[in-house]
């Protein structure tokens, strides 16, 4: 192998793969990258058996070839060199890096035992906006928690319908529902529904967050690609391979409240601020209590802790409804207010026992639902 | 007591208390704050029996009283609040703190428990201008290194001359000196010297880092007293004490080179990014080789390690002196250069086996000197 390349693009490269590349002690190949030519393409994989990554990029090859080296190392030292063009080149099972005033051979192993990563070439596949696809993931992703006695919550719920992602998530304490919709061009012919690793997801968000353009995704029985082109060359730039969570995701839909007894309508920040500084003074189970009469303007927030003190405070909105006195773990209203957008909340309650449901007012694409504290 | 007071200030005072008290499960007195009142100020006190800490301000004082109450949940508590008028009252050993749309009572404990932090109120003073301090302090700050063996070390030496304050530390491997003048107008009559805590060190950093104006500092055999005033009227705004570390400090001095066999004057960021790229590949004893030839323009930059490859740099630079080649601990060059604010660096070296001294080039006030990795 023999490659001209500019620090910049390398870095480029280097910064999305090295995130995958796992800390492996029982399989080390896995802590290195993957750097093979494929015609004019330089060529960089990672992988840690549940995600694998590839990233191309149009370069001057001068001579084809492969090699493995570690791969926190490699992005490490690109990262410090300058912004010039780089020379690698393979020299007896090492890759020599030369610029300038700089001279470096990395020690490598020979490619062969580097891990395949599988690509699915067949099926249908869906084209969504990475912008909003991140973002709708960014409010679901940390609802899920890692579970051995139940895996299927440890991921995140994908449904994909015609024109529509629906993608949900839930810990048996609270659950997030989010509606995306698909490119107009597309629409899939059938329906598919998958269970995505909580980790994928959250790579997804790291890697796609900032870019412009659509992701593809293509399905098969255990696997899910994401694909991004290059903008030059219908080439994928990036392709991520994720294997999904076996079995059957909960009926989360009985949870969802179709209707309420009490609702309010508060400054989402403000509402937020409050529960903050209640939660000062809650005990140890982080109950928080909300407390709310139509008749009046004023909801009502009040916690208590017998060895540290009590605090009430009060914020203005619009109640409808019945009036209502109910407690909640403050942690999972935080994380409900945090992942909601618009700056006005609604927060509907079906009296002290039933589920409460927080949405984003004007907006019918997302319900953060959350389980009460059930007075004793 | 009864107090008024912006949420503003009383934050701006418990963001320097909160600091000091400590999460002491022997002495949980310690991890409060203790609120008192003298005439027209209002003053908040915190110690973890090393460092204490007072600060004052003007506001409206309705009624005398101390309390002392958890230092942390204040401060949180204080944080999430509006910037708006706070009551603070005392009432059944409870401070009650009230505004517009909130009341809540932390409980207290009696004022008396809590231990009384010493001050100074007689002998000479030095005055030295916030800044100039803080970045003298902060160059030498982390060089200090706790040792029980040699007590002295794990503090900052400071010696007050007339008119200037010398500061050095060491961890043996390492160390560096600061001279840094005193205000016009002060000229001690006599000479102190001092051994300052580190941690006392980076808590006036963090403390009068970024203030204006000057602070004073009075001497007694086992304490040191540092002071801020107020603006608007001569009180004391700040008071920090902090005990002093017992025992002789090492004749430091004897180890800064007089002379030099080769100079080597370089750009400073490229000889930090040369260093912290070969650091990637140096071995476990992070030796990183320096080789530099007068009759040459360049320095060269070299490190190896069998497990992960070599590298080799150049950096182009003047010499003077004798040829050398040398290998030095990159941590401790890269404290060192990281500690050196102009943009060209003088590296000093006495041979092989002597230390190497880096300065600010046109800049006495500064040395930081190094021991070389002896060949074996």
């Amino acid at each position: 192998m023999k490659v001209l390349i500019l620090q910049e693009k390398l870095k480029e490269g280097l910064n999305i793969i090295e995130r995958i590349s796992s800390k492996s002690l029982t399989l080390p190949i896995l802590n290195n990258v993957l750097i093979s030519t494929e015609k004019n393409f330089l060529n960089l994989s990672a992988t840690d058996l549940e995600i694998g990554i590839n990233w191309w990029v149009l370069t001057k090859i001068e001579k084809q070839g492969k090699i493995t080296i570690p791969s926190h190392l490699f992005f490490n030292f690109i990262n410090l060199l300058p912004n010039k063009k780089i020379n690698l080149e393979i020299k007896d099972n090492n890759l020599l890096i030369e610029s300038e005033n700089y001279k470096t051979q990395i020690k490598g192993f020979s490619a062969e035992e580097f891990p395949l990563i599988p690509r699915i070439t067949e099926g249908e596949s869906a084209s969504i906006e990475c912008f909003s696809f991140c973002q709708g993931l960014n409010q679901i992703a940390d609802i899920a928690v890692p579970s051995t006695a139940r895996p299927e919550i440890s991921g995140l719920f994908f449904l994909f319908q015609k024109n529509q992602i629906t993608i949900a998530a839930t810990d048996s304490f609270r659950l997030g529902e989010k509606k995306i919709f698909l490119k107009n061009d597309t629409s899939l012919k059938q329906d598919y529904s998958l269970i995505l690793p909580q980790k994928t997801a959250k790579e997804l968000i790291n890697i796609f967050g900032e870019k412009k353009g659509e992701i593809k995704m293509y399905f098969s029985p255990n696997q899910v690609m994401f694909e991004y082109l290059m903008e030059e060359t219908p080439h994928p730039k990036i392709q991520i391979v994720s294997r999904l969570i076996e079995g059957e995701y909960p009926n989360y839909q009985e949870i969802i409240p179709k209707k309420y007894k009490t609702q309010l309508i508060l400054d989402k920040n403000e509402f937020l601020n409050q529960i903050k500084t209640a939660s000062l003074f809650s005990g140890k189970i982080n109950e928080v209590k909300i407390k709310a009469d139509p008749k009046d303007r004023k909801v009502e927030v009040f916690s208590q802790s017998p060895d540290i003190g009590e605090h009430r405070s009060s914020i203005l909105g619009k109640i409808k409804g019945e009036p209502i006195e109910v407690s909640f773990n403050h942690r999972f209203l935080l994380d409900g207010l945090l992942s909601i957008k618009s700056s006005e909340v609604a927060f509907e309650m079906s009296g002290e026992s039933g589920p409460g449901a927080l949405k984003p007012v004007a907006d019918d694409s997302y319900i953060y639902v959350v389980m009460p504290i059930k007075s004793s």
